[in-house]
């Protein structure tokens, strides 16, 4: 495997004349043009061909498109016994509307590994459609790291999101016409606590009550947005269809009226749930502009959910490919904590090393600068910004995994806002690399590449994990606030406080924690920032997710069906008179 | 094209050694097998193979696995433009837990029309979600006369209803999110006519109250499920990316305060929800058991919508195939009605030949006969419940297309039974053919093959529609009901008057309409069985479908959001130890 060039002819089905077609160079648009307009001067790669540069046979590939395939079953079932390559996580400091670019990084140093030679492959979340038609847009990457097609994977991609809205859904419905034969296992309405989902930004689902008009039973209940659901989590935890089915049997979804807790398999619902996940478990594969394989599978948000793409493409991946690039969600005290704590933890993986993405315009946002005053350079806002860089080096240094830091270049950035940031680092005791990925694609990754290279030549340690599975829940939140957010302590509110200690009661005090927070701050309130210290974190609800394996926290006024803003990015988008699509991006 | 016979070696990149693999007889199970175990035993041939039996080049197709693919939209372009071959529909004598076997005779008549040497296509709905967990099982045929991959198919196949079901919850969010952000088109929240939707059997999500909890403005509203839903509707009817967009922009979805109608284009989301049913969009292509290539897309119910697949299926497979077999759902007076007055209407189709589908034994239990008791012949009931059939019939000779009855024949029914039909439909007026695809595949559907074909012979009539368009909208609605139901007369509840009145004042009265009502009478009241006559049709609430062009009545207590059984089907399904899907049909 080690002596594989993938810029030489892979020996894979792949035709001499598409090679060479593929690979010319494409006539890229000038730089600062919209995503979508770089991502369509590249012609996709067969998505057979992609695969080739892993070793997979097309027969083993699912297809989706030409440019779209999953892994299936029996495929990674084959590849769960293989030797594993050495993963690298990237995560980052605590977002701003700046924007830091931890997916382009990501695509960036994936294309960077397979520029220098290496059989490399990168893993990533599945965009939800919620953001993309509220907020926010997509989440394909950008500028010269990209992964495409952009469109279908903003879009439907291979239908994962709407297996598990069905899953969820199914269960959901399951409970009401339970309730509504006649409730013979004597659920209490008042206690059940499996929602509904949808992958939309819905605010008006938040709250609800059903069952009116005669129609059933009516109860409160509530949408959750699909990237938060407990299957979604489970689709991204399970190993293969057999743990997949166990853990969805194992989802708490109420309480007896003498307080016992009801199971999903209690209502015989698990199977058909698994039944409609069977093909959403199976990894999805794509690729970068450069043509570097890319794993999209699985997409719960690193605020409200634990952030982290599906262990299956995770391990598919390592199977397949010498390095693994991989991100975790929002800034690291969220997305590298959990991980961590509960992706490592669950699935036994051991990353090699961690990149910390910053840019100066994020980091002189931590340092008070408005966003309309970033355009000018000041090298005292950085040097103030740099201690949420700190905060988050000092947090992963304690996981003892070999660590950068990486800044996503801008063309504004000024050479003595990067030396006061070197300056920095030097301090911290850690190397900073710069990235001109965005503007330049692999070309502008390599000296990131060589880096990562470098830390990956001693031999993996064991991550040192914030809590032992045999502290208490309190103690492992606690762990979480002081030691990744710098929390004084924790405030568990009465009804959280309650909950605690019913969990702990039925044995679930053994599981990792999810704390679901807001991403713009160390602390429960977005307006406290960056650099927010000492304070006590509140939480106000636990949830068990006996399904996926860990206790969520919600904590301060986090949500989990977000809202659209008062022009959604949707009003944008439409079909021209050639049927293309525009205004997604 | 005429001269093509699908049984030699088709010019196509099919390889010699695939085709005869495929050929090769398959070793058929014990007649009774479950329909699972029968569609086992056939080696699904590579989707561009069956795309080569309709001289579909391999690069025209976006593949979805293996065996299933889209027509992609640069294609069904070009198909637009070419001649047009002949449609045949199939539908149904009012249906019966006995089972009529519509589907099943869809399929059996294009492998019988495949095995006499024509290029035939079918075209069929798509499954929805909600029976396939609830109470009906699967819906792609079953014995020998199936569609697979079944199990794809009846699941999420290539993610159409999904996709509807976003478009349509976008535009609901949307809504919601207008009124939270100020409303500045003053619409009525009490006046606001879109639902929202869900592709699963939901009681308890009939009606409800939104925006609870501070959430938004709190006002009724409740899901429909999504094979009831306009934008369906819009799916299976408009002809391009043009005309879906455009009818999306026309949905009414509210009133201003003073009464005026707001359109999806007033809240600026049309463009994003053709986005988003761009892919969807295209036709489905599958094959039967026996290879037949089978167009599956769209899947409006009948007895709450229009109950035909798409006019993109139908018009793409016309352009390919010399035959093509159609169905309708549940029976002529809801089906085949639709077909003719919406769907044929406003798509410009004309049917050659119609197939009505009929079985001893659910005319046995029209003929007063319990389900317990079908095991027994008695030609008397047959000759009694005949007369359901027998309404059926002069229903569509007033369509003015050539007819015949097919008998969709089981092992049990007797010889004196089938004399006493032949002597009705005699009566009548009709060819009767019995068929055995069910046990036989196409060699027991080889005469109902040739049969059809005779009535193909002549000049193809245009259909004669029950109305005109420049009809009032009670006119059309006492058309149907007296010419296709037997009724004395309709009666608008207060609630339908007034809004019959706005319509048409607003300028819809020359929309066709949709009625929704029980499927098992001719009347609204599902005890009033198959020969209900001189009723009167009680309306209770119209609804406009703008986008989709025509009015819905809903009658009696007919409502688009489906319940489960006390025990769904869902709870006998799973994965195996294998990873398998069991109890799936």
């Amino acid at each position: 495997m080690n002596d594989y060039r993938p810029w030489q002819t892979p020996e894979s089905p792949m035709e001499e004349a598409t090679l060479c077609e593929a690979t010319a160079t494409p006539e890229w648009p000038p730089p600062g043009s919209p995503d979508s307009v770089i991502a369509r001067a590249v012609s996709p790669w067969p998505i057979h061909d992609v695969a080739a540069r892993l070793g997979i046979e097309a027969s083993r590939l699912l297809p989706f498109g030409h440019d779209k395939a999953k892994l299936p079953h029996d495929f990674t079932d084959e590849l769960a016994e293989r030797p594993q390559g050495k993963l690298v996580l990237v995560t980052a400091i605590t977002p701003t509307p700046a924007g830091e670019g931890k997916t382009t990084t990501t695509v960036g140093l994936g294309d960077g590994l397979s520029r220098i030679g290496q059989r490399a492959a990168i893993c990533l979340r599945e965009p939800s459609l919620g953001p993309c038609f509220g907020m926010k847009g997509g989440a394909a990457g950008g500028g010269r790291s990209q992964v495409i097609p952009m469109e279908d994977i903003n879009l439907h991609f291979t239908g994962d999101f709407h297996a598990i809205s069905s899953a969820h859904n199914l269960l959901a419905a399951q409970i009401d016409n339970h309730l509504y034969w006649g409730n013979a296992l004597d659920l209490d309405p008042e206690r059940i606590t499996w929602k509904r989902t949808m992958d939309m930004n819905d605010r008006a689902l938040r709250q609800l009550i059903v069952g009116e008009g005669g129609q059933g039973v009516p109860r409160r209940d509530g949408f959750d947005i699909t990237a938060a659901s407990e299957i979604m989590a489970i689709l991204c935890l399970a190993r293969d269809l057999d743990d997949l089915q166990w853990r969805l049997g194992e989802i708490v979804v109420a309480r007896t009226r003498d307080g016992a807790p009801v199971r999903a398999r209690d209502l015989e619902v698990q199977g058909a749930m698994a039944v409609l996940l069977k093909q959403a478990l199976a990894p999805n594969l794509v690729q970068t502009l450069e043509h570097t394989p890319a794993f999209v599978h699985g997409g719960p948000f690193a605020n409200i959910a634990h952030g982290c793409n599906s262990v299956m493409a995770t391990r598919s991946a390592l199977a397949l490919a010498d390095v693994v690039v991989t991100e975790a969600g929002f800034g690291a005290d969220l997305g590298a904590e959990k991980f961590f704590n509960i992706k490592c933890r669950q699935a036994g993986l051991s990353p090699s090393a961690v990149v910390v993405v910053a840019t100066l315009r994020a980091l002189k946002m931590h340092g008070g600068i408005a966003r309309e005053a970033l355009g000018q350079p000041d090298p005292e806002a950085v040097r103030r910004g740099a201690a949420n860089l700190a905060r988050h080096v000092a947090n992963l240094q304690g996981a003892g995994v070999p660590l950068v830091v990486a800044i996503n270049q801008f063309d504004q950035d000024s050479s003595e806002e990067h030396a006061v940031l070197r300056e920095a680092c030097d301090a911290m005791g850690v190397e900073v690399v710069l990235s001109r990925h965005w503007q330049e694609g692999s070309a502008g990754s390599e000296e990131l590449a060589e880096r990562v290279m470098a830390l990956l030549d001693g031999a993996t340690p064991e991550p040192r994990l914030s809590y032992a599975d045999d502290a208490g829940l309190a103690d492992k939140l606690r762990a979480i606030a002081t030691q990744h957010y710098g929390a004084a302590d924790i405030q568990l509110e009465e009804r959280a406080q309650h909950q605690l200690e019913e969990y702990e009661a039925l044995g679930y005090g053994h599981l990792p924690v999810c704390i679901a927070k807001t991403p713009y701050s160390f602390a429960a309130d977005p307006e406290m920032g960056g650099l927010a210290a000492g304070h006590v974190l509140p939480i106000r609800e636990l949830e068990l997710a006996a399904g996926a394996g860990f206790v969520v926290a919600l904590c301060g006024t986090i949500m989990r069906m977000p809202g659209m803003p008062e022009r959604p990015a949707s009003a944008g988008m439409g079909l021209d008179a050639a049927g293309e699509i525009e205004g997604l991006s």
